[in-house]
């Protein structure tokens, strides 16, 4: 898509448009590894995710009853990490809408052009302060192939319970320096509803959890100690129950994952979880139950000193350190 | 209120407050009980719901992790069945903006001032074409109580494990002759996404699912098949796993409560379910898992004759005759 | 093995011997199936057994835990239903002391040579007075592949999660015409325990559950209400969480497999079950849960017509028809 | 019951009373407590068994499905740790088979008169080579009580679900100094099998498992890594499924019960597991899961350097390091 046409668009756009406009929900990841054969193994044998489509050096996934193309890219690469986060918008012309706000802010921003990610329209794609790569877009195919088809119309593909077997695509999480800047963005500039967040003691923001769906969090924002910028920290499925994820921890073990922490129960969200490493280092979780949220005018949890660890693991295991310091690449 | 202070708020409305202006979520269910005592005695102690409230001939109960002062009023009263669902709008102006369109439609409407309803500011009542009673609000109180306070910021209260223990509200279902006029209705006026229906082969809509929310439904109707009008079909709570439905009917099981149905799993929307009647005759559903639904150009998926069996109960056991023609009285 | 040895072994036992000798445990069931292919995909793409060995016209499979060489032989016939069961007793000794019960009591058997089954030694055959193949054996080969071998010593084989993907077998079940009579020999002649039982009305045996080990029973015996004599009613493989049977049956609704009756709970045992019928028309149990039996000194738990209904489903579903009727048949 | 007459009986032992003459299975735990009112706060509330009778400083607990009298005692002490584990005997005469082993090996022993303990006919205490309290006896009543009587003649009571709410009493675990010296006695004088052992690098026995029914174990001995004797270590209840444990973390931690390690699971047994410390500082655990053992001659399996950590953990936690070292006080 040429920007004039683009522009064309926008000029159409009224008032009403813009106040309307909106992100929907976040769709998928597309992060980079640098075993592409291993890292597929894992997300589709022992995660038991489902191959949509491949191409030279990039595989696109999906769980069974994530209704779109993909909701996770793996990119064969030098190093292993985030290349963009996809956050699908609420109407085409929010697309539109959006890209006056990034032109107006003075944010730099591109166009992908559709079809370069498989399934895909026309993308915005820009940075957070952070340096988070955002892509918005509107199009994205429906996931439909006969040869894997239910009877059952409210599933896009038969269930198999192959592997851990999540149901669905559930959140992101980022380590960046500055949280409390970061989630200021995140609300301000996109609309992503403030969930809960811990402080410590000296009142640094630790960690953000946003959304702008009914589930807990869409995207998470953590403090990276070492103060060292913007890393991915984990991408996340969502399982049925808490004996799935107990079932997901023994298929890892049989197949030498290495589990980094959990079961555990998150206090904020009331989620239960494991945190693994894929085969390229990037942080992988499961989780399941939890909470919605569906109050219009949610205030913020805050989880203070006294409270906050119960908010990582309600539980009382507290996180290894690897946990607090380990991300995986953000490329620029 | 009166209606005057009502008008004046409403002219203050924008074009652009009257298109924002939007349900936010099913926020609860008035029912009536013919024996409020033994009721109650089946909400706490085998439902495991805590007593928010209570008034002369009025219990206020909500689940744990439910936010709001309460997500169900038991009403002593002659019949058992439906005195109105209770759904929050998405801001005050929403309220006003609504009185709007009532009046401009014609709708007869009538505003209950706040407090009638403990917890509950101002609301317009209202009823739908086929005469379920509506209440739309925007205030309503937190539930707060220091006796029962949680050290967890999550938790609303303590979670204690007793009765079946749901986490949260669900959803409600009523039965009507004319599901499709009726679908439209709840669509078209108060914007209550269709989510999902069931055809017979002559082409009648035989139910249909919807939400404003991501969860499946908040709301869904079923044809009378007796075509005797609307009634009160169930309220649902929501259970945290497959392990807690079943745990909760080993606890009916040993007080003797009627288990008309279930367990089962729905194949629309995933979810599996018990139903049973509570003491004085309404039905009441337990459901856990299921699918939530972000895409915002949802497609209503349809459930022919061939694969309707299915959406029933996805393991293909057939309700039985009362699921199919029974419900309570909705209060005029 | 020439009988004349198995004499001159005999010839050794002491009195003490003969007191010492027992069953151990039920081992396996080899069952008859008119579809070996399609009967052997069900047994491992959907329940999840694995195979150990494949002669002609049979298949020897196992759970993921089991420790044998096989716990189900599908052979290839004319007929479904069941060649014989398998029991192992505990020692070497007891197989002699058996034969001699069975020679002293007038009771045809024949040996059955070691090998003739794989994995097995030596074995004893006989019929119950119903009718029912029994072979004892002491001789059982452990599992062992180096290719399916796991890290874990507890796991005679990596645990995958594919399919059902039971834990281990647990017990048989068998139709005939007269439970009381039947149950007796199987307590008196090879002292399985009684656990408990159904009476109806009229004071008729309906069924027997018993067990030699600690689990609630590895053999029941129900009335045929046909009385046409004795039938296979099902084996049944055991499942470690009520979740696990849920998703046993999302799988089996995936793959069109008919399920006859359940998820329910056995008031008796306390166990949840599905009963589904593979391909060749054999019925299976899934099954999870439940009490164990410690007690030396057990009395059998009477379920009278009172109660009874709750001991088939403590939930309160009723038995299909076909459940009380349909059998596969037994080999003479 | 004095002495003489008991040796009268023993008189009547014939040699195969005496082969005949086994331990039955682990009836219950006597544990001392230096608070009554808040470990039986603890055992009642948040673990949920249940009160079968109380005397002056001594409560007697059993879950909602152990049919006997009690299977675990509270007694005012002014230490917490063990008073004795009660073990059952198969048949009455078992019971003077062992006191004349006793007497014929040199082991002081020393005769309980029925009813001392109640609802337990006589015993006979003595201790293991590591010091660890030990009766025998035949006669226990059964629990009935029909102020909570079910009509599902399966549950000696009815099941409330009322916390963690396990169903039956365990096994038992106990520090010693030297591992293999005190297993070979359990295993060799009273005939507990050995299930599973762990050794160290060196060689050195770090635990043993041990049963006499079909559970994977009804006592543990660990190496107490401080040498310092025999400790009490933990005793444990029964859950039903992974989601159970997982919902018992969640009623401790609302209750500041310090949970010690978990969840996690034992590789050893595949039980999944918490440990947490009841009020008085006996440690508790509930598991659920995990195999059952058939095998007549059953090899002990053997956890070595390299797969003890899997033994211990299967999805790879390291235990805290009071795990290793902290039990309380075992009586003289």
């Amino acid at each position: 898509m040429n920007l004039s046409n683009a522009k064309q668009k926008e000029l159409e756009l009224t008032e009403l448009d813009l106040k309307l406009s909106n992100v929907a929900h976040i769709g998928h990841a597309s992060i980079n590894v640098t075993n592409l054969e291993r890292s597929t193994w894992f997300f589709t044998e022992v995660l038991g995710l489902h191959v949509s489509a491949e191409e030279k050096d990039k595989v696109y996934l999906r769980a069974w009853q994530d209704w779109d193309h993909h909701t996770l890219v793996l990119n064969q690469s030098e190093k292993s990490g985030l290349d963009h986060f996809g956050w699908r918008v609420n109407s085409e012309k929010s697309l539109y809408a959006f890209e006056k706000s990034l032109r107006e802010s003075g944010t730099e921003y591109e166009w992908i052009e559709g079809g370069t990610e498989l399934g895909q329209g026309d993308a915005i794609k820009f940075h957070s302060p952070a340096g988070i790569p955002v892509e918005l877009y509107w199009e994205m195919e429906k996931y439909s192939n006969p040869l894997t088809a239910s009877k059952l119309p409210s599933h896009p593909m038969k269930y198999t319970g192959k592997g851990a077997a999540p149901r669905r695509f559930d959140h992101v999480n980022v380590m960046v320096n500055d949280v409390a800047n970061e989630q200021e963005w995140w609300t301000n500039f996109l609309g992503i509803h403030h969930r809960y967040y811990i402080q410590n003691e000296a009142d640094v923001r630790l960690g953000s959890w946003l959304s702008k769906t009914n589930i807990a969090h869409e995207i998470a924002l953590m403090r990276n100690s070492n103060q060292s910028g913007a890393l991915l920290h984990h991408v996340a499925y969502f399982l049925d129950s808490p004996d799935e994820l107990l079932r997901a921890l023994n298929i890892m073990a049989e197949n030498d994952i290495k589990i980094e922490w959990g079961p555990g129960k998150h206090g904020t969200s009331g989620a239960q979880f494991l945190y693994a490493f894929e085969p390229s280092g990037n942080r992988v979780e499961l989780w399941t139950g939890g909470m919605l949220i569906f109050a219009p005018d949610w205030e913020p949890i805050e989880w203070q000193s006294g409270t906050g660890q119960f908010g990582l693991d309600m539980w009382g295991s507290t996180p290894p350190k690897s946990y607090l310091t380990y991300g995986t690449e953000i490329k620029k």
